[in-house]
């Protein structure tokens, strides 16, 4: 069905354990194919050491799973919820990495201090509110979406190509499964240098302007990075 | 007589070292035969280079020795009166792996702020009280055990499965020797993340239903994780 | 045209890679061959993995490509700027390192607190001040390099060979690439260790002839340290 | 002349490495034959990488050199005071590892807080005072061991088996060159565990019944850690 995007998929699951964001199972990425509303998923619980091709989950924007013989991770929902509501990505990550977990729990959005937090995030990196006994006693994983699709109401998911989930972690997300492990590798660092910053200087502060110039250098009609 | 309880616990005091929880001889991992009332630990400050299957010590639950040709782990009296102590439990685990040791130094108890922690522990990980001069200058690794139990009182050890030693450090049980390593590295992760998290925001939260969610979506009667 | 030197560059740019001081594209060496007027420099946005010697881009003074099929870095105006106005240097690196991408971030010169940094810089690691509206949104990265060199009014390069650029990150320098790349590795560890320092004690202090001596232990007419 | 010792010196300095303890040339470790009179010492400023047995340097107690080709360590009058000062020891090492150079910085002993910490010094890790002008500017490295003896005025060196150089780094010494190595890494773990857990509480405290405890459980007439 979707042979090439299970390749992709399961090699993005495998760059989470290389670039340190991920131990034991701590973590999942996904992608989406827009054509066809099937979506690939890393299964519940299994080893990135023993994990195959073929573990990956196929499933349609419902949930309901279409190939493969094993559960798909407990977080799918809020990657379904996540697709539904940002057209315009192709690949979801989330991890318990480090720094960026750190601030998820400290209820803290990241703020936009620095030209590496601007080169890919147009503002700071946010955090949900708390959700309520309802939310998280009632469809969990669901209402884990909805509560990001709601801090998002007035951000743009693709300027802000993450969020941190308020005392769990961070969701990263990009136009397929590569690009999105990539924001989760800058949203981890980031997340690092902002901590070590306000531990020298918690008076800090950064130019807007400053901002938008690095975001723009990598993004929109202006860009000039790189070799395009 | 425990040959394969043997090989399992030489391979989970490597995993410590692989795990980066331990440097030189500073760690040690035990488990028991319920049936055969039998414990297998580490030797005493052997080197995990050059340390063999063989080495292992076999005694029994009164710490008599009754296979291995080395003296087993100083810490053993410690182990002896957990297992005695908290029936459920299989293995255990003692490192002084960094953060979870500066917990300890600290006399703090780790709160529970975040879903990582959660899901493997259903409140903070208590810290021991002080030991007093008589409990330090008596049979000290046995009183050691003692004031763990006294701490865990009131606490259930199989859903807060790891405890910290003030001034000392931590130690971490499971159903048997792999299941105590594996918490053994989430203490280690969950406290340097509480760290950091406090370190950002001194007055966060977590509200106790979140915590309750997290710990039952893996563990008991409605656990939804991984592929069982 | 330069072959030797393109080599050079090449490896020096690995060997941000290998130091820890990079992770994806983020940061780029050039060297400048003084007599024949050219200047070799990373091009922007390739990969550290797949990137071959021939990939190195030639260029002279005034920024016309001399040599190479890619763009060079984004930063080259930076790059351009400093060789003209620090002429005894070779070689220049920026990197987006942790520890002094955090000082940048902060705003905060890095103080000369240890013999660590006084065995390589004679002062403080000096930040750049917030550049303004029209600056950035102007000839950016050729006002970056004027900002440094603004900074470097009252200073000696040779004997800082390195600074912060205000929320952005370090650049460092040497008489060649290799030189230049170690300088980046001793600003990054003397930012790390500094943050710790300041975390321990507040108050802390150094003598400035401690610094004066460790400074001329390695450098100048009475050097005795090394082989040399 | 002291060829095994050689190799044992030559095998600690690579140790410095391994534990990652040097970057560069930033470590030397020395060892002496107390019936020859003989001192072996790492050269001045060679690599690591390229560094070969026949390059260790050997001295008399005088610095006069009886065997090698190259420089000794800028650091050797400082090894020399502390042989002659200190007889009970046999092996010396100096690094700028990262936590421990960062307390040295900030001018502070490490206060002794934990079991790791007391299982190999029976006290604080003392730092030294700063230096004066006069000795900076005269006979700097041997005045370097002499404001360490000067600190160990009261203290047991075998007891205390290192110290923080103000403003510079840690010496760590033992019987021997791996000793010596291995106190170096006990110096830095619980350099690292107290720069933490004052972050956590800066209010802790520890018993000096347990310091005592620990210290004689490894060393001394009553010891019973490990095999022996």
């Amino acid at each position: 069905m979707v042979e090439e995007l299970k390749e992709k998929v399961f090699k993005a699951n495998l760059d989470l354990v290389k670039h340190g964001l991920v131990i034991f199972t701590w973590g999942n990425v996904s992608a989406i194919d827009r054509g066809k509303g099937l979506i690939v998923i890393k299964p519940s619980g299994v080893s990135y050491e023993t994990m195959k091709v073929s573990d990956m989950v196929v499933l349609d924007l419902d949930g309901n799973i279409m190939e493969g013989n094993l559960k798909p991770s407990s977080d799918t929902p809020t990657h379904l919820v996540l697709y539904k509501a940002f057209p315009e990505i192709g690949g979801i990550v989330h991890t318990h990495s480090t720094y960026a977990t750190s601030w998820a729990q400290a209820g803290c959005d990241i703020p936009n201090i620095g030209t590496t937090h601007a080169d890919y995030f147009s503002d700071a990196i946010p955090c949900t509110r708390p959700m309520t006994k309802e939310e998280v006693e009632g469809d969990y994983e669901k209402e884990t979406g909805n509560v990001i699709v709601e801090r998002f109401k007035e951000l743009n998911p693709v300027h802000i190509p993450g969020v941190l989930v308020g005392n769990h972690g961070p969701f990263a997300w990009g136009k397929n499964a590569a690009e999105a492990v990539y924001n989760a590798v800058v949203m981890e660092q980031v997340a690092k240098m902002a901590y070590i910053s306000y531990g020298i200087n918690p008076q800090l502060t950064m130019n807007k302007y400053l901002i938008t110039k690095h975001f723009e250098r990598k993004h929109g009609p202006n860009a000039y990075y790189g070799q395009k």
